[in-house]
């Protein structure tokens, strides 16, 4: 299948130039496209240089790339518009209708969206992320009074990247702690988490998904096997039951699906950048 | 100072509606919002409601929320586009002109960019995840082999998150190594080291910030002394001099920048998700 370069371009980390274009071209599935991130473009010639890049790539393709822009600067833009591709920019739509509502003229500064806009803020997202560091997978240090939330689940059904991702994105205190046969074989929550049952929540799993998983992790082990992982998965739903404890089902969802299922239903707070 | 309200709604996660509206909001660096996600937002009824939540804002706060949308579907557009609020929607703005250039009528179905489109894509995000915990630090299982980039520096100069970052975001695989008395001393790296020279990545930092986010860490303790860290970073640059290591200055930076500039010069692959 032929396909088309897809280009993000930023004057900083193209990070929101890639989540925007990412998402509109989920909505063409059946269509490949080659993506390429342009970031630090803050000079007027980096711009004529990407543009030739730019073209360069569509002649060589014989088809005009697309371009996604989060070009704040009005000057960067107009070189970039001159590329020979479709220019969809991000401020250009939207700046300024925003301005008109806000009655305020915006700062058209270069983006720092992603930069340490708030020192306390950002302070916050790396010791939540120290604090997922510090109290995964049950570790010995555990520091559950500081937690938002502490997600229980059998060994590979998503805790820690979760957690990683919640401290992450949103600065929130995320624990895990790993459900295995000591806790299945009395089927009790370890006392420790007993104090905290108002801040837990469990992931699931399919068991065929978490087979697949497993083996690819250890092959042929008892850890891998379909009885093992049923009686496990099976365990863990019984104690969620048993205790009242809400969980969701990871087999579909992404790590980002996962972290804001959770956050909304726990009503946890997204602490985002202000 | 009085606030505005700004909603996030999306028929899924929000990610890309935050992302989007917060870099229009850092354009407004004067004005004060409250930002409040609506995700999963997925059924006229839901919409219906989102709606007036924020009509009940607007009127208590007597003024106009604004709305950043990522509604994929058109009827549920519609109704958020009746609030009583300036509606800045993503698909609005960019699917028609995409569909156009694309001669491709976009799927228009609910938004999965941050779903598991692909599962090897994803997969590949959970195991560079669990290779970054795994390579943390310098830790004994180390699996160098595999890295594609090993982050050093001195304690507290960013070396964890970046590596999460990488791996969540990008798929990147990437370790690091602390270096401490022991490289300092003799002025050299470990051997285990130097023969990934070329996988070498340095990160380095104002004495003073460092003081200050050590001095959080264990209070007047020597680690924390202005002597302590300013032997440190002096003896880290040195070796990063001595070796030919490329290094970053993450003084300012959030781990976003740090991440994307460092795979900007390193050339490293971004695995954006297809």
């Amino acid at each position: 299948m032929s396909h088309r370069t897809v280009f993000f371009v930023s004057d900083q980390t193209g990070v929101t130039a890639e989540t925007m274009g990412h998402s509109l071209l989920t909505q063409f599935g059946g269509l490949a496209f080659r993506q390429v991130t342009l970031p630090f473009i803050s000079t007027i010639d980096k711009a004529d240089e990407a543009v030739k890049r730019i073209n360069a790539t569509g002649v060589a393709e014989g088809v005009r790339p697309v371009i996604f822009s989060t070009l704040v600067q009005e000057p960067l833009r107009e070189v970039l518009k001159r590329a020979d591709a479709l220019f969809l920019d991000f401020f250009d739509a939207f700046l300024t209708p925003l301005e008109a509502e806000l009655k305020t003229r915006s700062s058209r500064t270069e983006g720092r969206a992603h930069g340490i806009a708030d020192l306390g803020a950002y302070t916050l997202r790396i010791n939540a992320t120290n604090f997922a560091m510090a109290n995964d997978d049950g570790s010995m240090n555990q520091d559950y009074d500081r937690a938002d939330v502490i997600l229980v689940g059998v060994s590979r059904s998503g805790k820690t990247p979760t957690c990683l991702y919640m401290a992450l994105q949103y600065g929130i205190f995320a624990a895990n702690y790993p459900l295995a046969d000591e806790e299945f074989e009395n089927s009790r929550l370890p006392s420790k988490l007993r104090q905290y049952q108002h801040k837990l929540y469990g992931l699931t799993i399919a068991p065929e998904r978490l087979q697949q998983i497993r083996q690819e992790r250890r092959p042929d082990s008892k850890y891998a096997s379909a009885a093992q992982v049923a009686f496990e998965v099976r365990s863990a739903e019984a104690l969620y039951s048993h205790y009242g404890i809400p969980y969701i089902n990871t087999t579909e969802c992404s790590i980002e699906e996962i972290a804001s299922r959770i956050i909304e239903r726990a009503q946890l707070e997204r602490r985002l950048r202000p």
